[in-house]
Formats: structure tokens, sequence, C-alpha cells
């Protein structure tokens, strides 16, 4: 949580966050300035003293939203700076940023770099900083940093805001669900009441409108793939494709609030009219170990218990796992889940023993995501299912949004 | 143009680019593999030879999509990168990046910088490859990039994507006039047909299920500012205000397709039921300004000769500029206009004469918005008008979507 950053800032002898970009979609930004419409700003964090917020003078009411302390950058002359460093940009910038670093009060240190932006105007701006700022050391942490770890457990406004997200998206996933089942079959292909073939754009279309008409953002492209595309994890579907009876269709969906905010992830595999014997039984595969894998989760448990046991109920089923081979295409290639918040995917991750990081509980406060799935491009299917979980500080797990998990979409032929 | 790119590469002495992050809303990366949708990529751009892209396997399909050559992540033992760096993971990826430009055949020269993505672990990333290959020099260029450059001027697919924006944009702006138009008026405060006050938050709503309807997104808040907060130009609107009479209101919208690709940029400013004096001055000014800057356009000119324009123009009318103080608040307060294309802002830039660069200009193909405005916050009002014109290479200038300039939606009064 918020309130554990500074521990972590010490525990990681860090002393300052340099935070660059715009607020929507730009996480590490948006979790201290969340609300404010800022097309660009800086934020310094120190571990000791209040955050400081840079930005444009156009966009300062917007930036009063955030409920920090604000500086204009106007209020640097950076023509003198250019002037200054003839004419040299970048070096003007990490003058500024030197700047801007000692009205933070960060004058010496490790300061770490975060931001969703563009990494080649900044990649010359920090290389100038630390040459003539050389009393600070600029780092940039991998995948455990200090505000991933901080944002790994959630306090009860966020999960609030993730469950409301949940309760749109299950909403919206039943919209979509009534509306195939009222959809007819005509040879094999799901038909509208015009007789037109349903294709894969028809139902995005939809899903879309209804987003939108619940105010939420859908910034990433739904998953609705079929047969053969379901059984590529990440593709996304063909929008031309017609909506076949019997085949799967892996249909995940990850929209988030308006403005950038917090996420939800979800994600069902539904049959259309009937399941082919070879698609159930990948099916119950899935479904049991989701229900074992549920059924077992424990506060403060590693992470890597559950991808293990994962690989372990999928092998007992004749089933490879990406534990014996990285590159597998064919089997349960991915990982069990990750953590959701203002990331679609953050920690905690789900990796095997071998790669597990220590940080990665489910420690109380952690919105993680369960979701096995099996994979068979070559018969032409693919099954996942994914719920939400809320690690509740009384050690019990909530999926923060019910939807049920059946296979099968009863259609009626023509 | 793309094809212009290799040149530009030679003009700067740049061997290879070297881009990373998503497809989606990464314009660096859409430009090359637009229409595939990964969700984190590498590509590298060699001055001479074919670009080479990098994925995970769960994304081959998508990546297949963008016709570049593809090699997966996959293919290079990071495990074994990992050890061999004694557990340092920026240096194990900056040893995996080494292997990626090899294999891209960049093995010397001058490699620049480009994505949108988290700069923290890139910075890490790059400065590790910097030090283990000394024989490249890694940059990151600063505005006018080779890129930005290149994309400066559209061919006439992208123009026509820009166009088709551009219908979407200002049919929505119809129906968002309509609207307003077709509500009624009580004691100075629009209302719905129920009688309850109109809010913004209402106007927006409708405005973002009138896009999702087209299949475009909305990524950024859409500015639909009122009285005060249109005198702010970068404010977006309070959610709560209702919609009173003779307040303008700018209504600034840019939209871009689905998946992150082609912008389009827009601007109205309306009063509803009628325009009390000062607003109608203040418009007048911005009217006759834009007509007159939209009458001198001339293929090749710098772009600075139209921000000075206006700037001249202004004072004449006893409105101040930002040429006169770059901390202005009131008056005339930014740039003419800018490039429109993937990026929302993009070259060419409209700056003054005195920090123009000498490749903002009126080439032919350039796309860029001219929207002059004045910004009252003391008074509350604000004024902007904005299209965005196609450079044709015939010399002619073809605003993209016509709409009417008109200031005042009558309304009735109940």
């Amino acid at each position: 949580m918020k309130t554990d950053l500074q521990s972590l800032m010490a525990s990681k002898n860090i002393d300052a966050l340099f935070i660059t970009g715009p607020v929507p979609h730009n996480p590490a930004m948006y979790y201290f300035a969340g609300g404010a419409f800022l097309t660009h700003a800086e934020l310094i964090v120190p571990r000791e003293g209040e955050p400081l917020l840079f930005c444009g003078p156009m966009e300062r009411d917007e930036a009063a939203k955030s409920g920090l302390n604000i500086k204009l950058t106007t209020d640097y002359d950076f023509k003198a700076m250019r002037k200054e460093a003839g004419g040299d940009v970048p070096l003007a910038m990490a003058m500024r940023a030197k700047a801007m670093l000692e009205d933070a009060g960060v004058t010496k240190g490790r300061v770490s770099l975060y931001g969703k932006t563009n990494i080649g105007p900044l990649y010359a701006m920090f290389s100038n900083l630390q040459k003539i700022m050389p009393e600070i050391e600029i780092i940039g942490e991998m995948n455990s940093t200090v505000l991933l770890q901080a944002m790994a457990t959630k306090d009860e406004d966020e999960v609030e805001r993730i469950r409301e997200m949940g309760r749109i998206t299950t909403k919206v996933v039943g919209m979509t669900r009534n509306y195939l089942a009222s959809c007819r079959a005509k040879d094999g292909v799901l038909v509208t009441n015009q007789g037109a073939p349903v294709t894969i754009r028809d139902v995005k279309m939809k899903i879309n409108l209804w987003l939108a008409l619940e105010g939420v953002e859908n910034p990433h492209e739904t998953i609705f793939a079929l047969g053969r595309d379901a059984g590529v994890p990440h593709s996304v579907g063909n929008p031309d494709d017609a909506l076949k009876l019997g085949q799967t269709i892996v249909f995940d969906i990850f929209p988030c609030e308006k403005g950038g905010g917090y996420h939800y992830d979800f994600t069902r595999t539904w049959c259309l009219g009937y399941a082919p014997d070879a698609v159930q039984a990948m099916y119950d595969d899935v479904y049991d170990t989701y229900q074992k894998v549920m059924g077992s989760l424990e506060l403060n448990a590693p992470t890597s218990r559950y991808q293990e046991m994962t690989c372990d109920l999928f092998a007992e089923r004749d089933h490879q796992s990406i534990r014996d081979d990285p590159k597998l295409t064919e089997g349960y290639v991915h990982s069990l889940g990750h953590g959701l918040g203002l990331n679609l995917h953050e920690a905690p991750w789900f990796r095997g023993k071998a790669t597990a990081s220590e940080t990665d509980l489910l420690a109380p406060g952690a919105v993680v995501t369960i979701e096995p799935g099996l994979y068979y491009p070559s018969k032409g299917m693919g099954c996942r299912l994914e719920d939400t979980v809320y690690v509740r500080p009384d050690g019990t797990f909530e999926i923060l949004a019910d939807f049920p998990l059946d296979l099968v979409i009863p259609v009626q032929e023509i």
C-alpha cells in the first residue's frame, strides 16, 4: 500500500522517485496524481518530505485536482539553460531536472526512474543528468520495483474501485452471453435475426458500446478468439470470422476506469450450441484445476506454490506445461495469474519455483487473477477460466465479481 | 514519409532505431507493426537491411499480422544469460539486446531509442548495453527525431485514415450540437426533456457512446470546458457543472482509431442561447485570425510564419500573446497548431521565430492543426477554433472535415 512506500524505499536504499509522463494510462504517475488529466508532468517523490508535481501553466487547473504541491515548469528559465548548455537540449533539460530535484529537496542518494513515456528523450536527459549531478545515482529498477511492491497490496478504496470495475465487466459479459444466446444457428453458424452471420467484429462492437455505456475505457483489444485462435493465448481473434457452433471461444476482457485508472480482468471460455468431446475434456481439466487452486489459496502463501500446483495437476492429466519447456505452444503455456490494479499486469507475479521472487506472496490486500488454461492450436481449440481475487486482510478470499463458469451457451437451430 | 526514413537516418548519421513497447498507443512501434496487437515487443530498424521484430511466443500470431520478419524472444536463452550476468537482470537484458542487434545486422554505429514504455527498466538495460557494446553509441533524439520527421509527411493511405477519423469526429460533434439544440433552457440552465439540468458528465457520456458506436477510441479526456474553465486551454471541464446559457464552451475532441492508430483533432467554441458582447468580441477576434491564417497558408512555408502572424493579429486587437511572456495565462497563450498522426501532437511544430526549427514547414503531405485561441479565465471565458488541414502535394490546402464555425447554439427557453 501507498503507506508502505517510505519503508520500501528505505529497504532498497532509494532516496527519491522521479516520475515522468502523462497522468492517464501511466500507473506510476496516476498512483499519486490520479484525477488530474495532465498530458505531461514530472513528479518527484522524496523518501522524506512531500512529493512535488511539475506541470505546464496550461494544465495548472488540472494539476490542482491532484492535491499535490505544484510548481510550474515555466518557473524555470529554460531559455537561459539552453543558452548556458550551448544549445544542447538534453543537457538543458538535465539542468532543469537538477533544479527540480533540488527544489524537491533531493540533492544526493539514489533516484529511481518511473513513468511510461518516450524513452529516447528521457534516456538522453537522464544520461546527461547523471553527468552533471554525480552526487546522485540514477537507477532503473526491474520487475519488483518499490512502487510495484507498494501497489501490490491495495487499500479498501482501491479494492472498491476494482470491485466496481468487476461489476461492470461481468455485466457486459452477461449482456454478451445473452446476445449470443438470443441469436439462432443456421448451417452451424450463428446468425442475426436478419439471417446474417454474426462475426467477431459484430460482437466486439457491441462489447465496446456496452463498456462505453458504463462509462469505462477499453484501451487494450478484447480477446474474443475462436477455434484455433483460442489456442493461442494472446490472439485477439479475427474480426471477419463468423461464430461457428462447437468451437471454443476464449473471451478475455480487461477494461479500466475512464482516464486510465484501475482495471478488471476476466475470462470465460464458451462453446456455442454444444461442446465436442475433446473440448469438453479439455474444459473439464481446466475447470477442475481452477476449482482446486481456488480452494487451496492461503494467506501469505508464495504464489509459486499455485503455479507449481497447476503444472502438477495438468501433468496428472497428461498435459505438458511451460515448466517442462519455456518454448511450449501446446498445453499449459503461461503463468497462473498476476496482480491487477492500475497496471493490467503487476505484482505479485505467479512464476514457477525456479524463478520466483520472495516478494510474490498472497499478502493481505493483494488483488490477483487466477487463470489456468490449456491451448491446442493444432487441434483448433483452447480454454481459459479467469477470475480476479481479493486477498482480504482477514485471510479469506473474495472473487470480486461472480459469474457462471459454464462452457456451453445453448443456441436454437433454425 | 516512411520512404524518407533511410535518407533521414543517413543525414543524421543514425545506423539503427531500437523501438520498444506495445504496438497500441505506441506510435513508433505502430508505424511499422500497426495491425498487430502486441502487448510488448522489440523492433530493430537498421538503416540498411530489413527491420526485425521480437515478440513472445504467445503473441506470434499477432506479430505475423505486421508482415515483418519475426524472431521469438524465447529464441534467446535468457536463463543462461542471467546466470552469466551473475543474476544481474538489467545486464542480462542488455546481453539479449546485444544479441538481438547482432541478429538484425547492427554491430556498430549510432542506435537511436524509441518507444513509449516504462523508462526505469529501459534506462537500466540501455545503460548496461552501452557498457557491454562500446562499438555502438546509444542516443535519444529530442523533438525533431528522424522518425518524427518521417512521420511529419503522410502518404495517401495515412491521409485517408485521418480523413475518415475527421468524418467520424465531426459526425459526433454534429450529434452533440443537435443534442444540445434539442434541449430547452430553464432559469438560464440547459435541461433535459425530463427537466433535469444537463451536466458536462451527461454530454461527455453521450460523446463517448457515439464514438464507440463509430468503432473508434477516445483515449484522452475530451475537453468540454465551460466559462472560466474554457479560459484554461487544457482544463477538461468539471463533470458536475450544469450547462449555463451565455457561457463559452470550448469543445476539443481528439479520438483515434481503435488500437491506438491515427488521430483527428478538432475544436469549436459554443455559446448556448446567446453570446454576451465580450464573448462575441473575443470570438470575432479568434474567427478573423482563423480565417486570415487559413487564407494565407503556403506550400513549404515555415510554420513559424503563422505563429508570428497570429501573435501580430492578436496584438493589433490588444491581446497579449505568449511571444510577449512565456508565462502568460490571459490572451493567446499557446502555439498555433501541431502536426497530427499516430501522435496527437507531432511534427511539424508551430513555434515562434525565436525557437523555430528549420524542419518545421508546411511540406507536401503534412497534416497539421490550425487552432488560434484566446483565454480570459479572470473574465470567465475562453475561445478556440481548430481544424485539421492536409497540405496537398499540389500546393492546395484541404480541411479534412468540414463543420460550421458558428458560436451560438440557439436554445428554446421554457
